[in-house]
């Protein structure tokens, strides 16, 4: 126990820093109370009613101004189309903690434990948060939500206690969108799970990842989710990277056939990005992942979690990943967030640029929307907001920035004068030649022969600015 | 005529400006003269003898002081491993000009046309500029070589008439490592070539480089090169990007297809870059083209002619790209630049940090050469310096950083301790487990088991400091 | 004359590329026609009426939706906060071409030659256009209007005469919000005007700027800009950064004598950016410009013209350049435009994102307006976007967007509920200690004195989520 | 004792994380022991001698292949050219933790606690470290070296009582570089210390700057540095700006007057950085950070602290940030490290590129020297280097390639050859006319009259290719 102890303060020198006395941000104190045997009495958020739709004009921040679960937009609800959920790491275990920083964040129900009942309290937020929010779907790293034990055993055995009680809450309409491993918090992971130089953490992380994929299909999770965080390199210098990438596609092998072994249906999704904590990430983006899938002959068995702040990360759009992911027929499931456009690294906001966000939908639409896949939030409250109420601005104002975002995309696709000016610029392939080149079989003879019958091509504009003022007025 | 004079001074307004004078920069003036026919008599670098190796020690710029061209290195001649071209758009046809400014360059044998007998004279200087520098390789874009005419006949013919001279001025020796079509300077290509939004102009690209790849056949060039800088996009408000990777794949099955018509046994090579003059362009970086390439059954067609200034725009360092290149068996080339870090655009500068050189050479080592490809100096003088000498300088001194970069690579290959230092963090996996996992038959229940028996893994120092350390040590 | 044409065949090569035929891209035949003395006769743009504000539920592109001259926001109208002008440059000078591109654009009353009589017909056009438009404002370079001539004399004459009809054709209505001299185009520019490393080219800066700032206060300019486009380095290497600092203050003290001197009473406004066309330009941002300033005593003389593109090159919000300007009291003129957020140059695009128009006009309207400065576009058109039309409706596109801006702003504005938070935050520096503070009475002994009695501080939530929704809402 | 318990383990949830065992990277094992007390006896690094010069040829990891302390370069010995620092924050308190990964580092020596015990025995390590490598100068932030106590004053009485121990550890020969105060890491500084929105954090931090003054100054330190991290804003909606910039001047003026006032001689140096942690921060770069001075009249106090990794962070080479210090008289002290080109946040890695090295020694050459400053390693261990002896391999890689960029300036100056290129350059103004320009008695219309008559002026090469190949030819 002295060891355990000694060992937490040898970590808190992670952040160089240590404070004796009670916590200097204002918690909300709402009242609650802990009974004996910690179980928490009594509300988590007595404050927060109920969170319902009162439409634009509301000046309530604790309402949805544009999201109305049950309203139909193009012949779908709203909450079909966006089917939301709360990431359980970053509402629940985030504290506010930066490279420079300690955490600024003390729930009124956290004990300062990383306890099982501690958990187990926490689960407890988790779905009343999820309740008074009206969201059916949550998404968690096996290590959020229950404490590691002396033994990957004991670790296990936690994780199930945590996990039954999750079940037993989630009743008959919540469920994981999604579960996965943390596979880069641990030391042990220092270099890689899969991509590890140490076959002892390869082992280690396979036994993680196939604890994972059974508790979420135990909790009918719709999705899994792998997110290589080191799956990469910090210089190449010691790096062998072809034999890590050999790794890293046997692991997903393996984990690929342990799935259909437990008749777990679940779509396998991988999140790119491009670095972060690594210097060089394997999944850096869309286009590389999909190169990978293809190589190692994957391709059948996964998705792409798209995060949007991963994208402009890597130097894309968030929408032009969308739409890579979506052409190549993988896009499964959204990360729905946003970065600082000034900033290099990963900020996770919550999303509220309605432009962005309508940019989104419109690939979603296509998509026919994104089911078994949603839109996680896997965002954060700044460092610097600290009140309770703030958790559930954030998710409200990100729900009503997609909800928004869904509303305007029907608009112009309602509208269609977008997609028509879209089409017509391509018309001169919908034509006898245009087949033929689309099929492969017109070949550089026969074309050559037409260029020089045709003369110079006539080019018209793109209409650029058109197309944006389109845009522009329906949002 | 006078419609052509016009449009001449139209096109002067892209740069805003116009000239009524001699040239204001000062032009090296080496006596050259002119002949009643326009061919050129005498040399046209009388001042600048034939570049020798002179050693290390040596204070004249006009010397080797590393490229010592038939001195073996690991077993082969410097030459054989470095394979030097010269562009002949950047030294010949560079103007000095920029988005804000006027071109600045006036070679004395510029006559200020673009007349078939300027491109013949050129021509010539370029046979004499590689002779002086003792280089055996050139590579070309169609409209570098010869001006465009009113036809695309026309234009034809023209290039055959400049081509027959360069045939000529070859001899025995000399060849292009590469040719290549441009297909981006045209208005006609404003909207791309092979994703051109027009028909005709998808036509017109095929019969481009029909032409390009027979003229490239004929004068015996080792590979060809495709570089889509406008098969991208601006917006995605006004394009169908699915649509225009069907036609980019047809296109370039197409241009296979034609290569073996013609019993081309050069090597096809796509050369990535991530954006500009586009916002996004199709064949970002390395791991993008392969996916395409992949995706559309194009693999075996076709290898990779990796830019450094390009990989660093894409958000890698130049050494990822070769070695994702390298490792996925399709390094067929380099483009032998750099870029500024700090510089968002492509600055095509001649390489001259040595670290890097190393970096880049230890690829090569590793691919056993670039062999039927080479490096191709896609590298261009500042705008400010406008000096003849200037460009036997830039020449000389990326040539030196590369055999430099050589040198030091060797070293480090016999030294051997940065190797071992990375064999050596993969020992775990020289195992009979490692060797079950590598060859797809550890499943994850076996693994789960060892995990169980093994206990928290070992995990050692990844010993970035020392790598760099010996790194440094062998510049 | 023969020498004339050379030397234009020449600048060709700037673009690598030649054409013989017509021009490719669809121009809009106009029906327009050239009497005998090449005076165009009839209108510019005979489909486009002068456009009007028809409301937001309009779709005629050739409306404006938002902006509504006349009418009243906050006490003063919309054209007194917004005090829009076309940039010449752009609109009349602008050919789409690019570094890798040739021009693509050829308006209708383009001859194809830079003569005078182009460059008055020209002049009406634009005219015409700001009449069409309903802008009072225009901004121009020098070279821009007029053609070069043999010497300098004669350059000032052709200025002269163009200028004397831009007088005329100005009438009572119009005057330029700016003019300037382009001291970046021509090769003799190539190390800089006032920093270069040639006496000779800082003498030539300066008679240009002399009689640049003549013809501005001629044609009754209220602001004259510089823009330091060559005013820096490629690199450190070759460069006395010291000494070119020194000269530009010099040059720029005299420019502020010299303005005086001919009783020009116009605000002098310098326009910082970071880089491009160099790789690192002396003016790089609003704080770095105002530390040059501070530092060689010519605060008192000028103000800055912040360009949104510009600022966010240099790792800042637009907002925030806008900010620093502001608050040290030298906020003079907006260059209206936008970047592509994964772009790493000046894409100078017309400014489309409410949210980011909202923020500027909130910095316009703390600053009580912008006048006597005012939007300059500092904008094009795409490179593929070709119509005559896109040349209004960009700029309707821009002017909708600024004028959404300012409502949107006036909104938060009159609501204040989100400039409550702000003020509420600091609200513990309203008191006697906050004002001691704020007087620099507060020493070290006292506040230590007052830390120890007061103990560990309290931290309230920042709010930030909470300020996004409101600002959200507010759009 | 048990809410200080509590509180640990919720600071733990910083990092998501729990661990129950022994730590499971390699500590190295090098046999100390603790005797009762926890005053740790014997060697801490009993199996690392004193690091010695050895010269290029050596291939022993454990010396100095370019560091020779006594060698006098330009007529000063190496160790009064560098003057190098340890920094105790990243040798002795950094853990490798990261926003992803809990701590991998786990000396021998260290406990596990925060003690006051503990931190003694840190501080005997750090000068058996520093007496190893021959380094005769630390820095530290108070926090690094002290537990916080319960109340200001106790955690003062715990920093007296480490800084007593120090004192006389230090001897005769070593001091502080400089000293700082952590104004950033806990969360009462969430929204800054002198800028926060909160005046009791003002206060507060006014009383931890008198403090590290007062002990800096008790120590013998030659300089004391301010860096703001928190001192900037996350978002503009809920800052203000101007007021937070004038409570930075006052505090800055009120410690400017305490350094008088307790007879510390030492110089104030500020550190730029241009974000990270927050989004924007008000020391942006060396230009920002002076045009604050300037304004608030703070010039003649502070001087600039330029670490390399922030200067690249805000757009600029590093050369280019020490530049801007020098010639402005503010060159005050390097924080020598560097970080990766592709990644967007400061990775504080140890500098190895000579090429920079050599730039960094050229400003400090013409610097005259850094003194009282120096060269302070604000560099860490990569998160997955865990062995003790990385510590010294780090340190001995980045003194030896600062010490080969000294020996590379030298011979660059010897040479001689690159001045001349530059000095030739601005020869033009080497006449009676630049001196009367440089004098600021050149007025437009008689730079005019000379432009009329001396016509088109010549305009040279800027050679920057030779410039490159001189430079490269002194590494």
């Amino acid at each position: 126990m002295a060891g355990r102890i000694l060992l937490l303060v040898l970590f808190m020198n992670a952040v160089f820093f240590i404070v004796n006395a009670v916590p200097e941000t204002c918690p909300a104190d709402l009242g609650g109370k802990c009974g004996e045997d910690g179980e928490w009495e009594g509300e988590f958020f007595p404050e927060v009613p109920k969170i319902k739709y009162e439409g634009p004009s509301s000046k309530n921040p604790l309402s949805y101004k544009w999201y109305n679960a049950e309203e139909v937009i193009l012949g779908k609800k709203m909450k079909d189309w966006l089917r939301f959920s709360v990431a359980f790491w970053h509402t629940f275990r985030g504290t506010g903690a930066d490279p420079f920083g300690a955490p600024t964040k003390y729930w009124p129900w956290e004990d300062g434990t990383n306890s099982i009942a501690m958990a187990k309290r926490r689960m407890r937020a988790n779905f009343e948060f999820l309740s008074k929010l009206g969201v059916d779907r949550w998404c968690f790293h096996d290590r959020d939500i229950a404490p590691d034990g002396k033994t990957l055993k004991e670790t296990n055995s936690n994780l199930d206690e945590v996990v039954a009680l999750a079940k037993e809450l989630q009743g008959d309409k919540i469920r994981p969108l999604w579960g996965t491993a943390q596979l880069f918090m641990h030391p042990r992971y220092m270099h890689g799970a899969a991509t590890s130089s140490e076959l002892g953490v390869y082992a280690y992380a396979a036994a993680q990842v196939k604890k994972a994929m059974e508790v979420t299909h135990y909790l009918g999770g719709e999705n899994y989710v792998f997110w290589g965080g080191r799956e990469g390199y910090q210089t190449l210098l010691n790096t062998d990277m072809e034999r890590e990438l050999d790794h890293m596609a046997k692991f997903l092998e393996a984990a690929a056939a342990y799935k259909k072994r437990i008749g777990f249906n679940g779509t396998l999704l991988i999140e790119p990005k491009p670095q972060e904590p690594t210097k060089h990430q394997y999944d850096w983006d869309a286009a590389t992942t999909l190169n990978f899938l293809r190589k190692y002959g994957l391709l059948a068995e996964f998705k792409l979690n798209i995060e949007c702040n991963h994208a402009t990360l890597s130097g894309h759009s968030c929408h032009h990943d969308l739409e890579t992911a979506r052409i190549n027929g993988m896009l499964g499931n959204i990360d729905a967030n946003t970065g600082d456009p000034q900033v290099g690294w990963d900020t996770d906001q919550f999303l509220t640029d309605v432009g962005e966000a309508t940019m989104v939908m419109i690939s979603v639409i296509r998509n026919g929307g994104l089911a078994p896949g949603g839109f996680n939030f896997d965002a954060k409250l700044r460092r610097e907001s600290t009140d309770v109420e703030d958790l559930f601005i954030a998710h409200i104002s990100g729900m009503d920035t997609l909800a928004r975002g869904l509303r305007n995309a029907a608009k112009l696709i309602e509208d269609g004068s977008l997609a028509e000016l879209v089409s017509k610029r391509y018309s001169s392939f919908d034509t006898e030649l245009g087949a033929q080149i689309e099929a492969g079989k017109a070949d550089f003879e026969m074309l050559e022969k037409k260029a020089m019958e045709w003369g110079e091509p006539k080019v018209a504009s793109a209409k650029q600015e058109l197309a944006e003022m389109i845009f522009q007025s329906a949002l």
